[in-house]
């Protein structure tokens, strides 16, 4: 999946110059809203915000504070954030995911990236101005206007970054301006009673069976690295969601297609402290949790909001705690003194969670077969009914979603489905609503991309398919990002490579031709846990790839107002079949086992060595997805699968006289494109 | 080239784990000095550095200070520094081109990376532990145990980056000891009169033709730069040597085969301070200094020795100074008050210089033609003399750095030239030495690594040759890092990427069999300034690539003990023919322009495209450097450029059957290696 954050993580890189197009610049057209007439024009999606605004602005002068600052996630640095973190959301209108709105008593902006602009102009109402260039360094100069020299602008330091916080502090430092960390939150005051409960659904532990290791085996795995440390840390804080559920095994649903809940840990030599609603825990975890008491292995069960004046009292002795520093707030990191900090990037507990052991990678292999069963089954059903007009965007979302749910050990999408089709799949972020759906057609090309939740593994795969007569630029623009698939996927590389100096052989095949495409090439996956998981990936702030690491390999390409093309797998890092003398070499196997669109494929567009590795892919597809296909007795779909997947003829390599050809049909359809 | 500090720079990068191997573990072999033996046995090579560790040890005293820190660099963060400023090797006796040395009362340690473990061996004397890990975090540790709690740790912050103060800061914090700026280098003190004077050669100014544009216009577009920045800085401050002498279009010689001489700029929007020997200046460069006096492009001379005090003076103003801090050292970074500050990795001239401009690019593309006669003339005196046994190592050094000298505008050789056979060549940074020599001979290879200093341009080519029969392994390996060459040289890519996301192209016919090299792929160079220029290249600092940036592409492959590969040709990155509608994408052109060896190709590993590259980069060789050779009637050389750019078939190309052939040859010489 290719969706908010990480493209907005991508964007923020870009300004670093990593790879890709530019961002594009700060648009100059109209806003939907005319707040200059009168009354103000304003489409009737926008929110009536002058309640809150007036609310949040007489507790900024209780407080005394010039500005506050609304960031978009929650506590623990969260992708997806439940309803009672939606701050953002509450003051403004706006509910995209991306943003920073401040707030004085006589100005309201928010900041957001392109993606949003359409949506924010359609949702915020005449209170607000909408900033178009979301970086820091412009919010901090809309706030030196704004706020007198000598003023103060306030923010909740439990929901901001160490380094979104520095960077605040860095372009205010020298102003006259102070930055105010307040521990009461002022939006959750105004907010009040309308502000959502917290969950008090269950949490629970997942059955061994779909443990890599138990608990205990795990907590025994961190204290190892701690005492091999050469800081010899006394204790790890967990602040990342995912990293507590991962330790103890538990899972909840506190935020949606996340299987978590809200939760902090702190691990030390001697003791476990887990910060959580005990009364949420089922009965087995609480169970499974107190099993080693007392000892070492016993876990003491403390309310979640007494995490700081724990962490204060703890941090009081001659401790040293070890951090990642891209899931903790400012708040938690300010409560320990700097001589106690053992900061890293990320947490020992999410590099051990990167690499999975041999029984997590037998399970998300078993998961990628069931959930390619659904795919398959969804591309069989589309097949059939698209081309009597009898599928549209949001039924197909919902129906793959079906496909899934009756798969075994279910639980659900890993994200909300994307099921865009024709100029829709230009907008990486679309999804369908019932409503305003577009109709698939063997007329245009659609792209779908989901994923499942399961007990044993968490999917995400992307497909795209026409079911009629492709033009010449969308074969081609299709071949070359499958290309770039395989020259990624199957590229052999040393131990320690960092994904970033790799990614760009998913592109070399569009860049060939002066094509690219404007987000990340992949992320990592949990075992029924994020389906972003980091830090594996390919950016610059993931760590080097190593054996056992997950993560998906999706390029692709966007042609605005007409079409999007993306081919996403999931991949699992392998040691690579070379007699190296020294270090292990690696290379990726696909785990995601579904074949590819035979009709926009240009086999001529291919090397011999393409095809190969293709035929090899799709062998594997037989011998693991055939095999269950027939076991859940879908015939239709197993025969489906064998023609899919019959092998590519080898003879057909390269005939397009080195890209040549193709380059100029290309070209001459771009042109005729401009010319129109 | 492919030399010390840069190589340091990769190692150090590898800690991140950029790319490549990881560097080698700490080795447990015995030191070839035995200090146990009574006498203590030392090789006939090491200093003895008694009376000058005593002098430093009083000085310490005197001082109140427990340890003392002596780098490598100077005060400019120069890569080849002055006899004057070779502190480490006069305190420790160690030679090598980068270290760092800790001095007690009681102790003494020497840090080095591998490439000099057996050099420093072989020079220090009993009074210094050699230590194999050179990081910070290692020599702090080394610290913790030999300086008391409470202790002070005392260095020269002029000789410090702003980076390199801040990790021993960090390291050291918290322990109880303080980190000691001392503005008296302790080690100068102690060197006394023995420490060499400063060169007082002259400084000149390059005659017009040789300059990219006047200094006036140079100094205009910074102070363009400066207007056009959001935080409107009101001075840039130049610290590294090649950004003084690029800027006023002056050269010296201070250091060794870098045209460069110590100095120091601050630039205002309103005046212009260089800092530098005045009586040194030739007759023309003061005339042209001082030719727009009084008014803002008067250049005000003032003493070298004075900048920290204007600089202070200065900054007590409503200043912004804009710097660089991977030129600027710790002690002149501090005297600016942090408000004050604009900090950038790279200072605007320092980008600036990077972009050559049309003349610019002409020039080094000039210098390039000339500089392939002398690589051409020296190839083929290699063809005639080798298999006569008459050449070694150091004469054949000797014979290319003449064949340079006799060209026009020569101003001798742009570092010491590489000249390796066999085994040495496996050693990166080799230099052979009158009496040491080995013997160049037909049953070997020889790999040349060198490049000279015209007035127009520098250059740094690297080709590896065999007069007889190469082994399988020998061919494949230098086909596989020809095949990264070709890769990397006609990649297209949009504009705006990094380097480090690209490199890995030069790499991937290497990893495919298990192959890999342990340095960079490639630097910037200048136009009469350094081999190696930043900030252009394909490392993690290094910025974006640009039209009209030039870097070095340097794929190898070292097989210990045996031999070593190393091809190496200057690029400049031109605008790609694609119709991409948006920004333009970029490639590579080669400009040095001397074939590869016929005799070490093997064809069937090539691509057709590779063939094709290959081929109409021959031709244009011909079109190049044939009319050069007539013109300097050297019609020998002709005949043999001829005959050596001869197309290759392109139907010779992939016949290795998708590389297993060759794959199973690689394997089976690996293995019989193991095996013996």
């Amino acid at each position: 999946m290719c969706p908010p954050l990480w493209i907005a993580a991508w964007a923020l890189l870009l300004h670093g110059c990593a790879a890709g197009r530019a961002p594009p610049a700060p648009s100059t057209r109209n806003d939907i809203r005319d707040c200059s007439a009168d009354p103000p024009y304003l489409p009737p999606t926008a929110t009536n915000t002058t309640a809150r605004l007036a609310a949040l602005r007489s507790l900024l002068r209780t407080h005394g504070t010039h500005a506050y600052i609304v960031p978009s996630t929650d506590a623990h640095m969260s992708e997806y954030i439940s309803e009672r973190d939606a701050r953002l959301g509450w003051i403004t209108g706006f509910t995209g995911s991306a943003g920073t709105a401040v707030v004085t008593q006589d100005a309201a902006a928010l900041w957001t990236d392109s993606r949003y602009w359409t949506q924010a102009e359609r949702e915020l109402d005449c209170n607000w101005e909408l900033q178009r260039t979301p970086s820091i360094e412009s919010i901090a100069m809309w706030i030196l206007r704004a706020v007198p020299a000598e003023g103060n602008v306030a923010l909740d330091p439990f929901l901001f970054s160490i380094d979104t916080w520095n960077s605040y502090s860095r372009a205010l430092h020298g102003s006259g301006r102070t930055l105010l960390p307040l521990e009461t939150n002022l939006v959750d005051e105004a907010w009040g009673d309308q502000r959502p409960l917290p969950s008090s659904s269950e949490i629970y532990s997942l059955p061994a069976e779909f443990t890599g290791s138990s608990w205990q085996e795990k907590v025994a795995g961190i204290r190892r690295r701690m005492e091999q440390h050469v800081r010899r840390p006394t204790a790890v804080l967990l602040s990342g969601l995912e990293e507590t559920a991962w330790l103890f095994n538990l899972r909840g649903d506190d935020i949606p297609y996340n299987p978590v809940f809200y939760s902090y840990t702190l691990l030390t030599n001697t003791t476990i402290s887990l910060f959580v609603e005990e009364r949420r825990l089922s009965e087995a975890a609480r169970g499974s949790l107190l099993s080693g008491c007392p000892g070492p292995l016993c876990v003491e069960l403390r309310d979640y909001g007494q995490v700081s004046a724990h962490l204060r009292r703890y941090a009081q002795g001659n401790v040293t705690v070890w951090l990642g520093t891209e899931y903790t707030t400012y708040g938690l990191y300010g409560i320990i003194p700097q001589e106690k900090l053992l900061e890293e990037n990320y947490s020992p507990v999410m590099m051990a969670k990167a690499v999975k052991n041999a029984h997590e990678q037998e399970m998300l292999r078993a998961a990628h077969v069931r959930d390619a069963v659904a795919v398959i089954q969804y591309l069989l059903w589309l097949e059939k009914k698209v081309p009597q007009g009898q599928v549209d965007e949001f039924s197909g979302a919902q129906h793959i979603d079906a496909l899934r749910w009756a798969q075994e050990h279910s639980h659900g999408p890993s994200f909300q489905s994307i099921s865009a089709s024709g100029l829709n799949a230009a907008l990486a972020h679309y999804s369908p609503s019932n409503g305003s759906s577009r109709t698939l057609s063997v007329r245009e090309m659609y792209l779908f991309d989901t994923g499942g939740q399961y007990l044993d593994g968490t999917t995400d795969i992307t497909r795209t398919v026409h079911w009629g007569e492709p033009t010449p630029l969308q074969k081609e623009a299709y071949t070359r990002v499958l290309m770039g698939n395989i020259d990624l996927s199957r590229l052999v590389f040393p131990s320690n490579t960092a994904g970033r100096t790799v990614e760009s052989f998913a592109r070399r095949a569009l860049w060939d031709v002066g094509l690219n495409y404007g987000h990340g090439t992949g992320h990592g996956i949990g075992n029924f846990l994020s389906v972003h998981e980091w830090p594996v990936g390919f950016q610059s702030n993931n760590v080097p790839l190593e054996a056992g690491m997950f993560t998906s390999i999706e390029p692709g390409y966007y042609q605005d107002g007409e079409f999007g093309i993306r081919i996403e797998d999931v991949a699992v890092v392998v040691e690579a079949q070379t007699e190296s003398e020294e270090e292990p070499f690696l290379t990726f196997e696909l785990v995601s086992l579904v074949p590819y669109d035979r009709n926009l494929i240009d086999l001529s567009l291919l090397s011999p060595e393409q095809i190969r590795y293709l035929n090899s892919y799709y062998e594997r597809i037989r011998a693991h997805v055939g095999p269950e296909l027939r076991r859940q007795r879908l015939e239709e779909a197993h025969a489906w699968l064998q023609e899919s997947t019959e092998p590519f003829p080898v003879s057909s390599a390269g005939t397009a006289a080195a890209g040549t050809l193709a380059l100029a049909s290309l070209l001459s359809v771009l042109l005729s494109g401009l010319g129109a």
